[in-house]
């Protein structure tokens, strides 16, 4: 049975975590590796471009293979629709919506959205529960000028987001995350105390260069975000 | 001039998305796309693996390949060294130690960082400072049963990050985002006022099963952290 190519990459992997291969030197070439590890090239090949993307090495025309100096940490954030988040907790969810309504947009969102004069955006807000206790707020903008569909919609029993997912199967987006001090309308659907520090994430969601939708998810005190890499 | 897995995959990502590939639905196998594209069935099946590793379409031994009903959002975030982020920013970075000392690990720190009964740690506060404003404050414990070497080492002008990054050049690691109220310390050096809400990052860092580092980085207030996806 010939190695394979985690086998390879592995040992790529040991030999530069214990020195051997060391910061910024160079590596062999792929007919040697390939020749040493009594393999075919396109395993080592597929190694190479596997530690490539993990930004462990780096691939220049010119000048070959090196071991990066300062590797690209990387991190591969999933990201999931609420509901899904809650049940691998292994709690209950619960979802409700709170308001929604269509309006014109308000001028800082028609900025922030960058909207047209008189696009109209559906304002959703909707709580989701995790065995009954609160666990994120959800303030959603959709743009009306790009979803119309949006207007006749129920969303009493299935969130925005599932449903955004499911019409709207993939875009461009931005995501960013930071704390807020919770106001008094955090404090009372949060269950928590006005002031207390609050993880908040917010996105923004294009389809072909139009924005879709803006929105601000406020998380329950104490929430982590956590990833492995 | 054949077509690039690139374009194949570019491709079927706009049949996704204009919904001539509906979510949930079969994929054509590889050697029908193949035949119809007119490549190679290897470039199709870099184009597929991509879009599999990207979470837009599931494979599966049996059932063959579906369009994901829910494609998986995932980000890939780079975690730069702090001065690195501030350079980017286009700000003069300066970095200050303020206080290192080789200690016994208190037990609320031996515990969650998985440490013997006697091990040490060298705890350095650090603060970062973009255009000569707090960006940043640090603080760092290191193992110094796994890394004896950080004792003697001089964090007056370097970072530890950025030796530690040299010197250990690749572990596993767990990263957690949260947001906590500032207390007096964190209100004196970020230059905020006590209860504001702060964004912190947590970062654990392991080398073949050992702890090496463990890190909480709180950032100035307002911080966000941005990713495109």
């Amino acid at each position: 049975m010939s190695i394979t190519y985690r086998e390879v990459k592995a040992d790529i992997l040991r030999q530069i975590t214990q020195g051997e291969l060391a910061p910024g030197s160079s590596m062999p070439n792929e007919v040697d590796l390939a020749a040493s590890y009594g393999c075919a090239r396109a395993t080592v090949n597929r190694a190479m471009r596997e530690l490539a993307d993990d930004g462990i090495i780096e691939r220049r025309r010119k000048a070959g293979t090196r071991v990066r100096l300062n590797p690209i940490r990387q991190v591969r954030l999933n990201i999931p629709i609420v509901g899904q988040e809650i049940e691998e907790l292994g709690a209950a969810y619960r979802y409700a919506l709170v308001h929604g309504q269509a309006e014109p947009a308000p001028n800082w969102l028609r900025a922030r959205m960058a909207l047209k004069r008189d696009d109209r955006v559906l304002h959703l807000t909707c709580m989701h529960y995790a065995d009954g206790a609160p666990y994120q707020h959800e303030d959603r903008w959709i743009n009306l000028g790009a979803l119309p569909e949006a207007e006749q919609h129920d969303f009493s029993d299935i969130g925005p987001n599932e449903w955004l997912v499911s019409t709207v199967p993939f875009t461009d987006a931005q995501i960013s995350f930071h704390a807020v001090q919770a106001d008094a309308t955090f404090a009372d659907y949060l269950d928590c105390t006005e002031g207390d520090a609050l993880f908040q994430a917010e996105r923004m969601t294009w389809l072909e260069g139009q924005t879709i939708t803006f929105v601000q998810l406020t998380y329950r005190r104490g929430h982590r975000l956590t990833m492995q890499y």
